[in-house]
């Protein structure tokens, strides 16, 4: 963990949210740059024994969720609330595996544009993707999403 | 319920799905176009006291997912996998209220080429949209997905 303590604040509140804790999604690492989330097939299969499509579009946006909110969090901004704007997903191949989601900054975006434009006025937007891989390296889940923060009234 | 064996037949696949008990979706009603699942808010609320938005993606597609299903199972094809290819959501509003999502087909898509491709090809593609709305009517969310139905191997 590069930050253990702003991680620590970004996990305990994921498992704050009931869906979260019933699907199991967890934190998984973070680098500083990529944050991975973690949740156990068995609690997330569908009718065909591989990730259920609702519990890989959950973790996809929660972990870029808890990136945006990290940053902040790093940066000094600890009440602040991220939403999702938009998002979409593509779904490539079945997933037989844990759920791992992995997020990062969209190679365009800049997190000190987006702390620095947050310090200033309060509000930022970010846009970032994950991605989910099965076990043998193939693509399983694309994600990319728009948020935005708002310091909390 | 329009076709009520159908709906039960979809209903029953539903609940096979973990995920899906645990978050509480449920079939609330279908009238042979729209079919709408529901969830209870408590099992789904985020840190913010409204709907989580992995929730709210979940139950959106399974609508969706739902709705392929169920007019595949009236038009007499019960062995049918149907996958979610691609989906984008916009999130409008916060939902403080239960989860409804209605599924309805795309304006340009038609059942009968959908189910007729099936009959024909034991595959098939539709794209479908739902929606979400807050307890005054206001959209809180759209979704927007391509599936594809599979005869099962």
């Amino acid at each position: 963990m590069k930050d253990h303590a702003s991680a620590h604040a970004i996990d305990t509140r994921l498992r704050s949210m009931p869906p979260v804790r019933t699907l199991d999604v967890q934190l998984h690492d973070y680098d500083g740059t990529a944050l991975r989330l973690h949740a156990p097939l068995d609690r997330n299969i569908n009718d065909k024994g591989s990730a259920f499509g609702g519990s890989l579009a959950t973790v996809a946006t929660l972990s870029a969720w808890g990136l945006a909110s990290l940053k902040l969090h790093e940066a000094g901004h600890a009440d602040v609330d991220v939403y999702v704007q938009d998002s979409t997903m593509q779904y490539l191949a079945p997933l037989y595996d844990d759920l791992v989601a992995c997020a990062t900054l969209a190679p365009e975006q800049d997190w000190a544009d987006f702390t620095g434009t947050f310090a200033q006025r309060g509000k930022a937007r970010a846009r970032l993707q994950a991605e989910l891989r099965c076990a043998d390296g193939t693509l399983a889940c694309r994600f990319e999403g728009r948020f935005v923060a708002l310091a909390q009234r």
